[in-house]
């Protein structure tokens, strides 16, 4: 089996290390160890007499509870089959641009969507943005906030003085969620002022429903209705659309995950800086970035092999390579399991 | 709420008459009456759990279960988030050929999926292509067989010399499953052949599953490796990979729907030939086209007012208009109740 392109692939370890896939600790997907939540799973089970009937195109009620959810018109709302799906569109929109820039290093499913309709591409670095793109590209900005893999957050100040550079801004905040409402820094309240301002988000992560594939867009409503006879009418299931509604309206969950989370990823970030060898970044999602002196693809092979761990290489963000990995924050006793089995790699054996 | 433009939508015909979706005894989509198979709701709840993980983008199992369905190469096969989904990509892979011919009338969504990419379509009757096309056009050639919504069925000699003369040919097989597999006429088995032939299915009606989403497509492996890079790589939820494998191997459940269907077809269309300004034409498929004296949008209404009965009008196909409604063939006793309800309609009060 080849290795996968896109990261995380617990198929592929498997293959490796001949065990089942429920005994991998996969820390590669950056996905909510405390979900999904009861109340969306309730929802699914008895939803599943839906499914003999095609879902409406419109989308009624999860539309109604993605407005409902950021206190907006749910004419700007766009149900999707995940984010990768209007990832797809957003490619398409960009066709007769002049390109679209993108973070470096960045997601690879945005390459994949620009190279299907031969988008060109330029990159810009992080640093870059925050002190200041150039001008002169009359093209799409595409922002990651929180950046993935990097963890780092942009403030809205920062943000918003592209709106005027750019013909066109798309910013994916899949991570969003796992910031507390008063620390986010969306830039959904200003969608309804700004044409050229694409907002994405995703249930996968915060949700822990990565297998149902449930995300949306916010943006103008003419652009919104653009998509909406350029996509296939049912591209998102009756199932993701019923536990949607039930996730976002889940107040308890949402606080549960906020208070497991600031914790556990200082501790987590902790750990890993007194491992010989590491330097975690710091991090405002799920996730966290760590440099390492042995090659990652080396690490996460000796992982495997003692502890059935599966962490994130970085191959697929070819500017990281061997020297970074990324890992999820799981809950503190899997955590504790990764920095004891990296400590006892890493500290030398006298 | 506008009158839905890609034909029957339940949620549309309550907000007429005032009643739950439930209580509407729905014809207008085409939906195998016997469906899902019971073997596929298992799969999905035990599925459920599943869901906290990534589709792998390969669709390994779901992949095999197709190939060994059809007793082909797993590597002519793509899984997909049911038939529209490869719509969208079909029409990509035509955006360099002069144009695609469709058949007239047509399922709406085809035109949809080619008016994104703008590519030029033109229409065929479907004498036509029992004929014989006139050559002369470098372009693609869709087919959907059975035809909807007539419900004709071509013969596989009269299509396979269309592959030598068109650039692409497109055979949308998504009611093939209904015939017994000696009457089918499927061009599956040749696609090894045929590197200009693409063939579309869908779990969608046989297996009643169209909240779920599968479908697949059948072609060369260069071009499924294509599409794969093309589009969103989790495009399948992991729910429908499951139920999908489950529902292909059920044998049981084809057996069933096999044996219900034509000999409740026939009485349908008896039915139907008995009431006075009704014409209904034969059909290969779970549904009929019927010819109507008043307009079929008025028959329409007054069915859904008097017993919550929805019928398909024939507006999303502009060649048919109010001449025609299509009807799904349900189980005898609504069929029963339909063909009694318009009788009591259409038959003149002395």
């Amino acid at each position: 089996m080849i290795r996968p392109t896109h990261g995380g692939n617990v198929d592929w370890a498997v293959t490796l290390i001949n065990c089942s896939p429920s005994a991998v600790l996969d820390f590669s997907a950056s996905i909510n160890p405390l979900g999904p939540p009861e109340k969306a799973i309730e929802a699914i089970i008895k939803g599943i007499k839906e499914l003999d009937h095609y879902p409406n195109p419109d989308y009624p009620q999860f539309r109604l509870g993605i407005a409902k959810h950021h206190q907006i018109d749910q004419d700007l709302v766009l149900p999707s089959n995940g984010a990768a799906e209007l990832l797809t569109w957003i490619a398409w929109e960009a066709h007769d641009l002049e390109g679209v820039m993108l973070p470096s290093p960045c997601f690879a499913d945005y390459r994949r969507a620009l190279n299907t309709f031969n988008i060109p591409c330029k990159f810009y670095d992080l640093e870059q943005l925050e002190t200041g793109l150039s001008k002169g590209y009359n093209g799409a900005l595409l922002i990651n906030n929180p950046h993935n893999p990097t963890g780092k957050l942009w403030q809205k100040k920062t943000l918003l003085p592209y709106l005027q550079k750019f013909r066109l801004v798309i910013i994916d905040e899949a991570f969003m969620d796992f910031l507390l409402p008063n620390e986010q820094e969306s830039l959904i309240d200003v969608v309804e002022d700004h044409d050229n301002l694409i907002i994405l988000r995703s249930l996968t992560k915060f949700y822990s429903l990565p297998g149902l594939r449930i995300g949306y867009g916010v943006s103008n409503p003419d652009r919104i209705r653009k998509w909406q006879k350029w996509r296939d009418p049912w591209s998102v299931n009756n199932l993701a659309a019923i536990a949607g509604v039930k996730a976002l309206s889940d107040f308890e969950f949402q606080q549960k995950t906020w208070q497991w989370l600031k914790p556990t990823r200082q501790k987590l970030r902790d750990d890993l800086s007194q491992i010989e060898g590491l330097k975690p970044l710091p991090s405002s999602a799920n996730f966290m970035l760590v440099e390492t002196r042995i090659p990652s693809s080396q690490l996460q092979l000796e992982l495997l092999k003692r502890e059935q761990i599966l962490i994130r290489d970085c191959l697929s963000f070819p500017e990281l390579g061997e020297k970074y990995f990324r890992v999820a924050v799981k809950k503190q006793e899997d955590n504790r399991k990764l920095t004891t089995t990296l400590a006892d790699i890493l500290t030398p054996q006298i």
